[in-house]
């Protein structure tokens, strides 16, 4: 993944330097790449051309990066730590980093719809409409109206998980049907299947990034600690203990390893990465 | 163009409401709709498909008002006018503003994107490319850049127009090209007769938008007059007087005639766009 973002994001030295250099520091050197590992197990899954899945992991992973840049600024989240390095406006200014994000969001499309790539026309811009939904205000965009609208008021479990299954999940959904489109259209019932696969890794994502906040420190997390609590916003550790929270990711483990068992050894991958959600500690 | 934009929007009543409004606010009742004029009568030349050559000009159009929206933040332009209505920070909130921005840019491609559009799923991928690099760092994104390192520096009319050519005309020439690209793949001869005239709309509109600048007022144009020389920008009228800009802006409107001049009658829209740029009065 760090080679295929390093090839693709524009080099420091094409004009405007200070953008590129910017868009580089952002995107490479930190992050868990959860989503590209998402898009290759759903690859892995249905025999997917290297290529198209790399496009589809470099793509989902350019949305992510531009929104934790976008919601790393002042008038958001105002944070200056994140995957262990200043946030971009605070390495480098605040209207570099709006760019920087807006950048990244053209040039995931940009990957994605680049000829050259393998397989049918009809795939790729399915793969397309599908990004451009899970991003947008039906989907992570809309999932942090939501979050904006709910800091400092209490939101019944229903609220969150509206919030969660947008705000994140979106994009990780995104994540396993681009992987999993890169080898062509899927029967129903596989396509059923990993998107109930998703939905259950995303949420417990979630959960465990909310237990994580809480009970880790700042050095392990790479991003300020006791953020959520210290804002007001609601999470998980609002309306549960933390080991009625760990039980809670750890049933929702089982319900997505439930979902892939039809694929047998060639869901390994993708049984694998649900279980590091969520037995992670960063 | 208001009718298929207010189609395209996602309703004000669908949650999440308040990001809803704001972009219905942010892109209906207003502007000059020049790129998808262009749009449209790029597709009349080549007798292209009208509901595609509707969806490319309302992608354009969505990128347009995107990159409006982030341009009039604090960080940025710090605007409180366009459109002669507050901007979508003073409207909402910056943090709302900033997702209306980023939620526009997704439903660009979304729009662009969807299945059900009639044409070879070829020609629409590349629609979509041209898109994504006409906005992204090497095309509009990119020219914001140029501007910002520019803002209190003296520019050359080389790098004026460098930056010009980006920062506008990257998506002017995307408008021109995908209106045409609706009718299908062109002949090599044509693509390059659009592209010169496309080019020199472009730099006629921004050698126009230097001019009204300095010598409208507010209420005429909309947005605040006079501030392009408050905030130190370079400008056409850094480097000559108004009597030679209205005369270098004819000089670009000839050489976009004669760039369509091939076309015959089928060119008239897109002559009469050019007219009008360069004698608009706001």
């Amino acid at each position: 993944m760090e080679a295929a973002l390093a090839r693709i994001l524009p080099a420091a030295e094409l004009a405007p330097q200070r953008l590129h250099a910017a868009m580089r520091y952002t995107c490479l050197d930190g992050g868990k790449r959860v989503r590209p590992m998402l898009a290759f197990a759903a690859g892995e899954v249905v025999g997917a051309d290297e290529t198209v899945v790399e496009a589809a992991a470099c793509a989902v992973e350019l949305i992510h990066v531009y929104s934790l840049t976008h919601d790393d600024l002042p008038c958001m989240d105002d944070d200056d730590l994140r995957r262990g390095k200043p946030t971009c406006h605070i390495q480098f200014d605040e209207a570099t980093a709006l760019l920087v994000g807006d950048a990244l969001q053209s040039l995931a499309f940009d990957v994605l719809s680049r000829s050259g790539l393998n397989g049918p026309a009809e795939v790729r811009l399915e793969m397309l409409s599908l990004l451009a939904r899970a991003s947008g205000s039906r989907g992570m965009c809309g999932g942090q109206a939501v979050d904006l609208a709910a800091t400092g008021r209490s939101l019944d479990l229903a609220e969150l998980e509206f919030m969660h299954i947008h705000k994140t999940g979106a994009l990780i959904q995104a994540a396993v049907q681009l992987g999993a489109l890169a080898g062509g259209f899927l029967p129903a019932e596989a396509r059923n299947g990993l998107e109930s696969y998703a939905r259950n890794v995303g949420l417990a994502f979630q959960v465990m990034d909310d237990v994580l906040d809480a009970e880790a420190d700042t050095a392990t997390l790479g991003k300020t600690a006791g953020k959520d609590a210290a804002q007001g916003k609601a999470t998980y550790l609002t309306l549960m203990s933390v080991p009625e929270a760990c039980g809670y990711a750890r049933e929702l483990l089982d319900r997505a390893l439930a979902a892939i068992a039809p694929f047998g050894p060639q869901g390994r991958r993708l049984a694998e990465i649900a279980q590091f959600v969520v037995k992670r500690s960063f």
